[in-house]
């Protein structure tokens, strides 16, 4: 591969944004939106952990930009710009990060967002990705974690479980004919854009696991939730499925979908900020603690686990 | 190890600032100071690439926040908080992240700095850390890498050289008797703090060795410039290897010291800001391309490589 400076000259100065200046100094320099507070996330992806080897470089780009920008939706924000760390095999070759830069360059036009700047480094082995994505919000207008108030409803929005289930399809543990779960696990979709300050009460994008998601959503609150597995949007590839798979599709992470906590005076200025979107209600926040999910009969469920950890 | 919302509440919850939210929410929301242009900068360390296994965690943790805060001093930026990722090995013990935390806290507080959020994540193998620093400057005051002018001054804060030598030291390759040349490869004095704006014309911050560096703001301002070996400030430790080892100190990284652009005119205005710093000219910026250094005879000097690249 070539050096670093013949790297970024290739492929990343073609992404940079006027505050990159020209990612030839020391830092970028970004002058803030006026009157508008900035929202700022770091998520990483590791060879081996969030992807394997031989995945398409422009899917991994554009994927760790997604989950970055899905937690900006979480917090209602507008993205603005990133930054980017790869450390890379040194034998890695042109075409993974030629694929690799192109992806970003999608995705930038697709969010209308900038490369900042970053940091390049070669490793003996093993792709490690981060990236810092910037964002802003009308001042007070994030959406917090833990503002869920004891009778708001549990709302999501598309559907849940399939990146989970596109994940057993990419394992090739069951059937994805049309390939529409596969790239539910490949690519999410971050809920950009959506003008939900004033609406929901808490926030948070189900990267985790339902489950495991909306107990962090209880715990900020000191809530409980209840939720009726029937009433969890499925997708028809999903929904083909029946029965089976439902733990995975509730407790495996990965949809980047938005779970919301909504008072239900809020409900139809939520239907109508979601425009196009499918949101669904599926339960309720209630005094008391976790989350218990009720099937058809009525009856509590009970799971091996509830999301995803790193131990 | 414990799990990862047990590790973040005992180790990462106590450095937080107001901004991160508990390290609650999917992202920070930092409200920029008024009228002030915000500088970021990300910079990643590496076990095997940037540091050893058995390295200290403490110096770690430091050596990651001091090499961005350089990059903020580089700019002229004034430090506000950073973002911090770490993917970790499952293995590692409790201890090695006790030490990294409280690595990261001594150097908040000398540094006037907290922690805005992060992610984390666990390998299978190798340390793999990344910090993204978020800093202010006056609007228009961030010093360029590029603007440099023919006549300016080459001007180095502190001492170049001492952690080259103390890497050889670190290696057994050298004596380092009173440790001084180990502590500066092993932790670096970023030069934070210096009001620069409007006397230097550009600067950078030695991180990849002096020669190499200065070749960034000579190309930058498509200059050349021309130093002087023996003008090349040395620590007493440094100074009593004589002439031994003066490729490795002009071309080998790391000493994060400020290489600055600076008009004759501003010289005066430039020691005054440095206070209690040593700061020293060791040449001039000239037109045409390249560094030359010249030794005391005045002959040119040719060097095997000019700084570190990764590859």
């Amino acid at each position: 591969m070539t050096d670093e400076f013949a790297r970024i000259a290739k492929y990343f100065a073609p992404l940079a944004g006027v505050e990159a200046r020209g990612l030839a100094d020391d830092a970028a320099v970004l002058a803030p939106p006026a009157g508008r507070e900035l929202v700022l996330t770091v998520d990483q992806m590791l060879e081996g952990v969030h992807f394997l080897k031989h995945d398409s470089p422009e899917l991994i780009a554009r994927k760790l930009l997604r989950r970055n920008l899905s937690d900006l939706a979480a917090m209602g924000a507008t993205p603005l710009g990133y930054l980017l760390t790869t450390a890379l095999p040194a034998d890695l070759g042109e075409h993974w990060l030629a694929g690799f830069a192109q992806g970003l360059a999608r995705d930038q036009e697709i969010f209308n967002i900038k490369l900042f700047g970053g940091d390049s480094a070669s490793t003996l082995d093993g792709i490690s990705l981060t990236a810092t994505l910037i964002g802003h919000v009308a001042p007070g207008a994030a959406l917090p974690r833990n503002g869920a108030k004891a009778g708001d409803g549990v709302w999501v929005t598309g559907t849940i479980g399939d990146a989970a289930l596109g994940l057993l399809a990419r394992l090739g543990k069951l059937a994805d004919p049309d390939g529409y779960l596969t790239g539910r696990s490949l690519l999410p979709e971050p809920r950009a854009g959506l003008a939900l300050a004033g609406i929901a009460s808490a926030a948070i994008d189900v990267s985790d696991g339902l489950v495991q998601d909306l107990g962090h959503l209880c715990a900020g609150a000191g809530l409980s939730a209840v939720i009726q597995a029937a009433l969890v949007p499925n997708s028809p590839q999903a929904a083909a499925f029946g029965p089976d798979y439902l733990e995975a599709r509730l407790t495996d992470g990965d949809d980047y979908e938005l779970l919301l906590a909504v008072p239900p005076a809020h409900e139809p200025a939520l239907v109508a900020a979601c425009g196009a979107l499918r949101v669904t209600k599926i339960g309720t926040f209630q005094p008391g603690a976790g989350v218990r999910v009720l099937s058809e009969t009525g009856a509590p469920m009970t799971f091996t686990r509830s999301g995803w950890r790193h131990f």
